[in-house]
């Protein structure tokens, strides 16, 4: 048995309160190592009573089996250990490591335990995030819905972007448009920054408390938000705390005053006067228009803080999309949380995360990232054609493996955003490669994004090109592209199946892949074909089926 | 290579802010598996610059072997990745796992990150604490300095205590003795609870906000803690708020009013009325006489908040002890830390966790445990004799691995305990191990502390009979030991190098173990021969060294 890859630990991802009677628990060994995972679990004042339980093989990745269980400890308390079987070996695992006997008298100094399952530390995710499907919309290039509000100099709608191309879309345009998103099905919005700010995408905020003015002002954004909620759309705006924009007061009032300037302790100002070639203070990504934001000063906080609340209370939005949301403290954004979820309870915080996100998803920062982790494992699958069938579902199940049950459940999903090249020019405008992503996407665990245009077929490479205007000409559309997101979005509200169901791989299906998802009594079986596999897969099931594309019973 | 064996974890106990500029990364792989391990790293907005170095073979246990190295972004971002190299082959480990090219343009979808170094984000641990060396005191049983406020029935002083004795021990009996704990040495103390509550230990309080009239009033504990400061010794009291006594008074309305009662959801009620055996609410152990607290309820948080606000600002005490922490919110461990430096900065929280206790260790909970898992250890090697010299060695670089160095630097060190049997009566009464025992305490990593009598050769059993009453009667102390106790102490205090230094075994010492403690230009070799080694073991150093026991000098 390889000993050195078992591996366990209390109060992660391997051991968390699912809710509050259920804990979930994982064991990770070498693939195909061992026979058999038993958890023995009780009380530890009470260890008599002690039960023990089989593990379930649930998945496995590149290296690793992962077996899982859901324990429901009834004092709320438990202390366990596993029993691993090998070929020819049996071994405790302990939180001291791998022993031949066990010593059930060191319960106290020996076992592992989640020593009380407390209410407040249970990570709860909001459930209307499960039945959504989200649209992100970049407002500069969406619709020009009011041409009064326009910046000086526009660039012709339909030209191609550059870094300083504005085109005139602000939220009057999204109000305009609410029937054609309310006629694609989405009930979800994510707007990029709305906020004052001299840029075309509004990430160097000037005024925090101030709707950009060639957006609109509060009571446009008032509007939009109230007419979605009338269409059921929720709406969710998008939260820059790491860094300011250059013309932020605060900022300002330093580069006039210096140490004199009551916010110089705002940012991090290593030497002044202030010179910003190179920058010398703090920036995001060593890009001087935008200062880093010290969130080490409670001001700071409060400010951002107050910023979080005021736009929850003035304009009734659902959620926060955060911004460079790793290079933001912790501390930071457990305040953040607390802050927005008194204002709403059920509001849905999403870290822009690029990385294995589990630092921020344990409950006391966000509710989910932007999977960025899975848009590359569907990159590799379906765009560049680069990981077999098997490699795929191991790399899905070490995703999945990152998080908690909970987390996964309302993943921020996506294929391509503002800051990638958009997923149908990665895979050479082969159509089919995206429909097949999107599939996957709108029917595994999470919430999908859709990014504006991909149901359409819109192109683009990397930004500047992802933000290309909206493409309103009929006649330019993929007309069959937007007739599957359709349809996909409208399988996936009608089967809640999607939307709270397990996820499980089909085994033995030659060169295709499946998944089965299981929601109470009901089932749906994904089937993709990406490697042209052209032999016939029989897969057994029992009972009436309904093909959800073509309508066919069987 | 064991390529499951690999192990690394960015924002964990495997990569972390030492201080404001330091972030130190470990990384775990099988025993003597690798040759060289690189660390490659830089800032992910600059990658071109990155820079590699070598890591360190700091320590190994059981299974694996720990790398360890300490980096100083410039730019407070890091990005990285491992190189490692085994006999015959070489791997790149990412976020993603092991692989045998690195592609350096996924630097944002592929690297391990500590994204950016936030000042919130660094465990500051108190600076005092490292030059302490606490004694805890159970008052009940430590002196009687006024018999005026005893309890009505008292078991006489020396003879042995069951669950209910009382002795009549108080603060008054602690200021008499202060002469007595400034010779020893000592210049911190941790009290057992003080709080009004009907039992000896007082682990069931009744109120929070007065001292027990058995042991005084705030008054004495005011003049206590003054006269503490005086002669230089902090004082930390025990914060129960787990679970509060049967008598508390919004329990008593509980019981009364039922549903009716304010405080209904100031507990875990499950039936009304009351019934205590088996208790018809949530309490700590089965144990009817402490209904656990519900810390979910924000007002149960703000009462327990106050209560641990309170002793600050009125008796001037230097932190907190907490009692069943593991079973106490992190959510209300959090807020708790919060409020407590904000009345006193450089407060010492210290939790009752007899586990793998990284999990309220990351900076945001508590600044250390008490170290039961080290108990174990020197329990195994010193009293039980089960472990070898190398077995122990493994153990101590496992529990040193768990957490980070800045908590290892004020881990709260001990033998012995009110809760555990006397490490005397452990060994079999046997002075010499209990000496070598206390050597390894004194001389290592984190903060002693003497459980009161430990000094002086104090037996005891599992509660209540480690609770026996303190022998004042010299001629029934064992003076080598006291004398050893004080040498130790005062070896310690004269050492900024035992109080501040790195720590690194020294190997090759034949049938005897030894670690040197560096700092600065001063270097400590402990020396100590467990197993009766009977040959000369020869140790090499340069310069001039005094042996501190003997003040001879080489």
């Amino acid at each position: 048995m390889n000993l050195q890859a078992i591996y366990h630990k209390p109060k992660s991802n391997f051991c968390y309160a699912y809710n509050e009677n259920v804990i979930h628990i994982r064991l990770r060994a070498e693939k195909g190592d061992i026979k058999k995972v038993f958890l023995v679990y009780g009380d530890k004042y009470n260890w008599n009573e002690k039960q023990e339980l089989v593990m379930k093989l649930t998945c496995s990745d590149d290296l690793y089996d992962y077996f899982t269980i859901e324990v429901t400890p009834k004092s709320k308390r438990l202390a366990y250990y596993f029993k691993i079987e090998g070929d020819n070996e049996t071994f405790y695992f302990t939180e001291w490591g791998l022993i031949n006997d066990i010593n059930e008298k060191e319960v106290y100094l020996h076992f592992f335990q989640y020593p009380y399952l407390n209410k407040e530390d249970i990570h709860i995710v909001p459930e209307w995030v499960k039945d959504t499907v989200f649209y992100q919309i970049f407002p500069e290039r969406f619709f020009n819905g009011d041409t009064s509000n326009d910046p000086d100099k526009l660039t012709k709608w339909g030209e191609l972007p550059t870094s300083d191309s504005f085109y005139g879309g602000d939220l009057k345009g999204i109000i305009n448009k609410l029937d054609y998103l309310e006629e694609l099905g989405i009930n979800g919005i994510y707007l990029t920054p709305i906020f004052e700010a001299p840029t075309n995408h509004k990430y160097d905020t000037k005024d925090y408390f101030k709707v950009d003015s060639h957006f609109g002002d509060l009571e446009i954004l008032k509007e939009l938000v109230s007419k979605c909620h009338e269409r059921g759309i929720k709406v969710i705006l998008d939260a820059v705390f790491n860094h300011c924009g250059y013309f932020f007061e605060p900022f300002q009032d330093v580069i006039k005053r210096g140490e004199k300037s009551p916010y110089y302790d705002w940012f991090h100002i290593h030497k002044w006067p202030i010179e910003t070639n190179p920058p010398s203070y703090d920036t995001f990504a060593f890009t001087y228009y935008m200062p880093k934001l010290n969130t080490a000063n409670p001001e700071v906080r409060d400010y951002l803080l107050k910023v979080a609340r005021y736009w929850i209370d003035e304009a009734d939005i659902d959620g926060w999309r955060l911004d460079v949301s790793d290079e933001v403290s912790h501390a930071f954004w457990r305040e953040f949380r607390r802050v927005v979820k008194e204002a709403k309870e059920d509001a849905y915080i999403i870290g822009e995360l690029w990385l294995d996100a589990y630092p921020w998803l344990k409950g006391d920062q966000f509710d989910a990232v932007m999977n960025y982790p899975l848009m590359r494992a569907l990159l590799q699958y379906f765009a560049y054609e680069n990981i077999s069938n098997n490699q795929f579902k191991e790399l899905i199940n070490k995703i999945i493996m990152r998080n908690t049950m909970q987390v996964n459940e309302v993943m921020f999903n996506l294929i391509e955003s503002h800051d990638t090249s958009r997923f149908l020019t990665e895979c050479n405008k082969n159509v089919k490669k995206l429909m097949m992503a999107a599939t996957f996407l709108f029917t595994y665990i999470g919430t999908p994004c859709i990014y504006y245009g991909t149901e359409i077929g819109m192109e683009g490479g990397y930004d500047p090109d992802c933000r290309r205007p909206m493409e309103w000409d009929k006649r330019a559309w993929n007309l069959e592209l937007f007739n599957y997101y359709k349809k996909l979005i409208k399988i996936r509200k009608q089967n809640k199946v999607l939307r709270r169901g397990s996820f499980e791989w089909i085994n033995d299906l030659e060169e295709i892949i499946g998944f089965i998802r299981k929601y109470e009594e009901e089932k749906v079986f994904v089937l993709i074909n990406n490697y042209n596999f052209d032999k016939k897969v029989t897969l057994k099931i029992d009972g009436k089926y309904i093909d959800v594309l073509t309508g066919e019973i069987f």
